[in-house]
């Protein structure tokens, strides 16, 4: 089976350089990369833009921008070079992600992201990237983001064009969701799904929940079921691999990626998913 | 102002025995408490109803039933136990929590669910004790509760009577929620609030996030706000604080009603709010 549409995203081998990133993924036969700010930046947007391209690989998406919520800095010239650094790299979608709350107003902190996500629109439109907006789990909305469900960050979308503003399916943060199918075939419907990515929900969660997730087929996630909702939702887009994990990060990159590749085709790409 | 409305969950003052939580809920001026089925098996359930009583206090809830996911044992004996007790306590509500799954299937847990109460509503009904499903917040969905939002207990509630079914909301648990404003109006509008359970949310969590309750104003939840939906709904039954946390359980238990009195005045029912 192809690998055409695994990404691999530079978190899941965070002790690498992009450079790294982009030849462990070209030799192990991906089809892209999802590139986070940071290594790009180390590397240069525009070395960047050539190392992927050289090596026969996709941009997925650029993680990430976002936040949107503080009080004394709008936080758009960011996300503007953020929109820039994506253009740079042929990433269609730029993966934000909205929040925290930086006091107890959680209606305040929603509105401050719906209004200055109108502020990039414009630009996201003329630099040919979309921003894709990503729900995280629930338990994230204290410090890092305000929007916690498909649908949410669907209404969220709604006024903008398609072109301009999608959804992220990221599985660890929506699997709960007992509307989730609804949302996404609406999500599907209307053109929005920006991005599928995959990781697995571990139990017991560990210390730092930011590093909780696992690899597909570590935790208690139902991928033959999500997956199918996704493909019935019409969606042939890259399917990234993101994973938050202190043991995976220790691991050899190589061999994360072996993993990678192993799982996806047992659990994701399987025939009869 | 009076306290009659507000109760002491025992979980708050976990390290105290039925009696200890009765004697410190009644000395504080408390309108209720809402005892756990272990505390009150340790007590007897006739000694406890009656300690209670003789103490001048209501139940507002017996804490608790429910799982009802396993695939093997469908639990049901030990929940019409459970709704036995809190009939001879006079507690006008058992709540229960749904979960976890005992596998991947997550639907099918789901179902099970559904499936059970409708079992146990018939029993509910006969012991005048109405089935408080509560949504726990989506990290618990793995291992500890597949309802995880107002609208799915709400969804979950609708086929049976008023009288058999209602829904909790527990501030830790549904704060984050986009829909909450709604679905606290409708749960009034259908006369399903059972109880309004307030405790706050801890940044950052705690490693166990079990435990990362807080005292009411220790956290980040506005409770004017949630509080006022609460009352806009139309609901006027007790407010109970349940708090799971090792530096509450550490602290002296009158302390902590201390504190949890001062807080509900300051924050819960406050004027203005």
């Amino acid at each position: 089976m192809s690998l055409e549409r695994l990404s691999l995203n530079t978190k899941t081998v965070n002790n690498w350089t992009l450079k790294e990133a982009v030849e462990g993924a070209a030799q192990a036969g991906l089809g892209a990369i999802g590139p986070w700010r940071d290594r790009v930046q180390e590397a240069g947007v525009t070395e960047s833009a050539k190392m992927i391209s050289d090596a026969g690989l996709r941009v997925s998406t650029l993680c990430r921008g976002g936040f949107l919520t503080a009080i004394d800095d709008d936080g758009l010239d960011d996300n503007r070079r953020a929109l820039d650094e994506a253009a740079e790299l042929g990433a269609p979608e730029l993966v934000m992600v909205m929040g925290g709350i930086p006091d107890r107003d959680l209606i305040g902190a929603r509105v401050r992201v719906s209004d200055r996500l109108a502020d990039l629109v414009p630009y996201a439109l003329e630099r040919g990237v979309r921003i894709a907006l990503e729900p995280l789990h629930p338990m994230f909305v204290a410090d890092r983001a305000v929007i916690s469900t498909l649908g949410q960050a669907l209404a969220m979308a709604e006024p903008h064009p398609v072109e301009a503003v999608g959804v992220v399916v990221d599985t660890f943060h929506v699997w709960w969701d007992p509307d989730l199918e609804a949302q996404i075939k609406t999500a599907g419907e209307r053109g929005r799904i920006s991005s599928y990515q995959v990781c697995d929900w571990l139990v017991p969660m560990e210390a730092d929940p930011l590093l909780s997730r696992g690899m597909m087929g570590d935790g208690v996630i139902d991928f033959a079921t999500i997956g199918r909702w996704v493909e019935e939702a019409g969606y042939r887009g890259d399917v990234e691999v993101e994973i938050f994990n202190a043991a995976v990060w220790a691991a050899d990159g190589d061999q994360v990626i072996g993993t990678m590749v192993e799982r996806y085709r047992e659990l994701i790409d399987a025939p009869g998913n």
